[in-house]
């Protein structure tokens, strides 16, 4: 790729046209399906903004197959120079909380300020129910619709780390393809959120106004990672409870000392269906932006979230490797009874097991 | 050691003589302090509750020196069938909830019911404040001066992991000495009392009747962990705050869903300074050791523990052993280098780190 390709790229970041898709690279991966893709044209045709060929990666991630994944390492290779040049928002929330009409309402919104916006989502739950969160991509309708806007099912895996690794990669695809907005959505189950916090920018908590203890029943961890708690529902007589709950989580957030971003996180209410407060939070994520990128903070947690993926794939590598070789699984049988019986101590046996390497 | 031997001491749990303390094995074990320790005569000693046996194994058990360890070893494999036959009890709270005082009250009523009280603790950091707990003996002067108990400052050590392993064995060892329970402190600092509850059958959390909310900044995760939480220094004016505060947990611990053990958690009040409540608490732990014992949770929960134990620590093992190798070191230094600067992405580095094991 050549310098002039990749200050045009630079330039069109941010610029709703992507209207500069290369019909030979469709043509040239369309008559190529059947056999083996070649990664440079795909690596081309991603950088062109060509959807197929961005999806077509996407699979390669996400495939089982050692070859595909060979494949998928060498146009990750080739995308990357392109990459982190997005802003990554992870939205959570509640089932019922309104997370597809509000990514729905916002991304419309940024469509409309000229931005790119792909729409993925964390929840290995998917593989057992078909899909949960954005399978049913008749909720998205009007994004679905658009051609600047790209939105991705959940990956399916056997673990949450799986999941996780092939959403980060194809975060650097998309980015590559030239979205500005990447939207990370997951449900509030589990570790889910963690994994979506330690890969985004921006951390968005969906909530509504419930009845009675606002507070009660929410996990602090949660609200220890969001930068802005959006109150959503907030329509009709909902509005004055949202407006309480508006306050009552702010005071609760006060409690929190500084953070090291040096933004304050914020309590916004909206209401998605209404395309109403949308603009607000927009606002909100372009203000911790600015102050964040001003402090260095943006990059360094950037950095941070590189390392952390780093180290977390090396350990659950580690893990994965020995406690499934076969002379392992059948001596930690025979260990975990003798503990049981009172013959070796948990340290004594691990010793032991970690000298059969 | 003999079938009787055994017996005799199945016999004497529970029951407060250490009289049967074996004086030929003291002169032994005091002549070869300077040499090398004869691993059978310290076991035997220990069996006779001979305290100085007890404490020259314990560091052992403490040592960073190769050939103590395995020393160390030896001994606690000679301990093993003795074991496991104490109630081990988790006791936290902040600084100032009064945690010596009310481990001192707990422990002389205690040995006036003919039990011998072992008080061991975690606290990484007293390595760095040269002990923070049970550090100043003198906090607990009159069990000090007991022959039945027996108190130990917490060991030290670089990682948490370390000091957790220290303590699991000196758990054993205090068993084989005959001691009926064994009391592990820790201050509410980050993960001790994780660590500190995944070796107890039974966790106390300590607080205090405070002004204004009471679960205000109280961790949700310790309230999960505790069996009992015990609110302290209720006396004179603050009788009736600590009535209230009872009142305020209880609600607060009914709202969690039913355990796996069937127990469910109570809020005591007590002022261990006036030893007024503390009789209450201890008839809670024969409650809970009773319901759990029935229903097998007991020894279940120990398992479980065991299991988690050896698998942390191959786990912290495997991790130490990749870090620590000097071309991963060096090679772990340039790939984060190349992620810095777009060359490879979290999860290709690790895959070319892991391939140079």
């Amino acid at each position: 790729m050549s310098k002039e390709k990749k200050s045009a790229l630079q330039e069109n970041k941010g610029v709703s046209s992507s209207e500069v898709t290369n019909e030979s690279s469709i043509n040239s991966i369309k008559s190529k399906r059947k056999k083996s893709l070649d990664a440079a044209t795909v690596i081309t045709s991603i950088l062109d903004k060509n959807i197929t060929a961005l999806s077509r990666a996407i699979t390669l991630v996400e495939s089982k197959n050692p070859k595909h994944l060979q494949q998928a390492h060498t146009i990750l290779k080739g995308c990357l120079p392109y990459a982190n040049r997005s802003v990554r928002i992870g939205i959570t929330g509640v089932p019922g909380v309104g997370k597809s009409t509000f990514i729905e309402a916002l991304g419309k919104y940024l469509l409309s300020k000229g931005k790119r916006v792909a729409v993925l989502a964390i929840d290995p739950s998917s593989s057992v129910t078909k899909g949960s969160i954005l399978g049913d991509k008749t909720r998205m309708e009007d994004l679905v619709k658009d051609k600047n806007a790209f939105i991705r099912p959940s990956a399916s895996g056997d673990s949450l780390g799986g999941v996780a690794r092939k959403t980060r990669e194809t975060i650097i695809l998309c980015e590559a393809a030239g979205f500005d907005i990447i939207i990370i959505e997951t449900v509030g189950v589990g570790q889910n959120e963690t994994i979506v916090h330690s890969m985004v920018d921006f951390f968005l908590l969906l909530k509504l106004a419930g009845a009675g203890d606002e507070l009660q029943g929410i996990k602090r961890g949660i609200i220890e990672m969001a930068d802005v708690i959006a109150i959503n529902k907030a329509d009709g007589d909902n509005l004055k409870r949202a407006k309480l709950a508006q306050i009552e989580f702010s005071r609760a957030l006060d409690l929190y000392p500084q953070r090291s971003s040096n933004w304050q996180p914020k309590v916004s209410i909206c209401s998605a269906i209404k395309n109403e407060g949308i603009d607000a939070i927009w606002k909100l994520i372009q203000d911790y932006i600015k102050i964040t990128s001003q402090n260095n903070y943006f990059d360094l947690k950037r950095n941070e979230q590189n390392k952390y993926w780093l180290i977390q794939t090396i350990e659950a590598q580690l893990k994965t490797d020995f406690f499934n070789t076969p002379k392992i699984k059948k001596e930690l049988k025979k260990q975990l009874k003798r503990i049981e019986t009172n013959q070796t101590t948990p340290f004594a046996a691990a010793d032991y097991l970690l000298k059969l390497q």
